[in-house]
């Protein structure tokens, strides 16, 4: 089923990098996106609370706040400063009013995944009375395989499921974006077990394009790739997602464009492709 | 425990692609490597069984000839020019006396993956008579998830020991190389599987570097990135495998270098890290 219109479509501000946060909010508004998820450097140098209410008043939602993570570190201080960056992240996006952080997990090179995960799983555990306390969410977004040696230990939806079962609380889930997931065959029963649990954060759409010439910043619009973004999301809507449907591209091709051209495509092939 | 010595050390001639394969075989013995696997551009313009005749008569053992695959296609002729080459690939490592194929299985952007592994195996089944005739083995090798787009979609062991039991063939097992391997969670129980029912023919290494800066062409040689590489050996052969560990690297860098000394590194990492 073809989205029928284009209110779920929610863009992070990395999107559109070389805008401004207030810009950016008036270009969203002005083209008829209703959600935004924020980066943290778009707010540096800008009080939380106060951008978040001239999000409001503009019409947006703020859909979540990016990001936190990076929990595992080669000794006990390195991984205390991640779980006080991520506290700092938690008042941020309680400040800015949003109900949601998306967390990169974090990798050191050549430390054993294992242990990794075992950083990742005491890192959100330290962090996530403070979550509670606040009403914010933690969203583990399971990454790419070609990003286990230094940004996620987390690499599939099963491992991310695994990771909710043993932290147990309505306050973690799973942020799920095509880019990382889609090559997984186990993919379409994990996003059902992690439907089931209530698990399902959100959801985040680009493309993988054919050749990638760079493994961070050659993301694809919708379209652009070879992913089934129609399939991904009708797994994610069976498994009783209803939240928006968030376009994150990185892309120094498209950062090089004209910023308002570039919405307008996003838009277009959000309703094309997605 | 460490290797005791390099006498189940072989190379790919891709890892010094510069040099001519005769250039290639003189450097490899000289080094005292035992064993070379032999990719097809090598062999261009050579009779491959004469080829075979020199590289024994050096004393060195062929481990397997790279690479046959790629039989998805968009349509029927596509697939058929796929399957006639594997054919080609059958007939050249009988002739210079390679007992392993190592199969790169394909997939085409945009085509659905589970559509591109029913044509691999319909692909493998089709030339797999030929290839038991000849005496031949066909290895399939699981690629990194990032190369499912358009190199293969067979992604983890899990996948390729399916495919294994489907074909139910002496003649199809599994190539493992660390490189598209070492971050799956999966992967020392498919291993064991892998091993119990005789399938893993082969056992490639190299390394992973933080950062990769090329998505093919930038390997790094063994200890100079972040796979546990020792420990994925052991699991090897705790599986029962006890045939060459074979270094494959692509890269650039270590391409535009002299080969001797390269050969030289790659003899001490293989000795220290493997």
């Amino acid at each position: 089923m073809p989205l029928p219109d284009s209110s779920k479509l929610c863009v992070h501000t990395i999107t559109t990098k070389p805008l401004p946060l207030e810009t950016a909010i008036d270009a969203y508004r002005q083209i008829g996106i209703n959600g935004i998820t924020v980066w943290r450097q778009a707010l540096e140098g800008r009080d939380p609370a106060r951008t978040g209410h001239r999000i409001r008043e503009a019409g947006l939602e703020i859909v979540s706040l990016c990001r936190g993570g990076f929990f595992p570190g080669p000794d006990q201080a390195a991984r205390q400063v991640a779980i006080d960056d991520n506290l700092r992240a938690i008042d941020e996006a309680a400040e800015l009013g949003a109900p949601l952080i998306v967390l990169v997990c974090g990798a050191v090179p050549g430390q054993p995944l294992v242990d990794s995960r075992q950083q990742i799983g005491d890192g959100i555990a330290a962090v996530l009375p403070h979550a509670a306390a606040c009403g914010v969410k933690l969203g583990i977004e399971p990454l790419h395989p070609m990003y286990a040696d230094s940004r996620s230990a987390i690499n599939t939806m099963q491992q991310a499921n695994d990771m909710c079962a043993d932290l147990d609380s309505p306050y973690v889930g799973v942020v799920v974006d095509v880019y990382h997931l889609w090559w997984d065959p186990a993919l379409e029963t994990e996003l059902q077990r992690c439907g089931q649990a209530g698990r399902i954060f959100a959801f985040h759409v680009c493309d993988w394009k054919t050749p990638t010439i760079d493994m961070l910043n050659d993301r694809g619009l919708m379209g652009k790739g070879c992913i089934p973004l129609a399939q991904i999301r009708s797994w994610v809507e069976a498994a009783g997602f209803d939240g928006f449907n968030e376009v994150e591209i990185f892309s120094d091709h498209h950062w090089a464009r004209d910023q308002q051209t570039f919405l307008t495509e996003i838009k277009e092939a959000y309703l094309k492709y997605v």
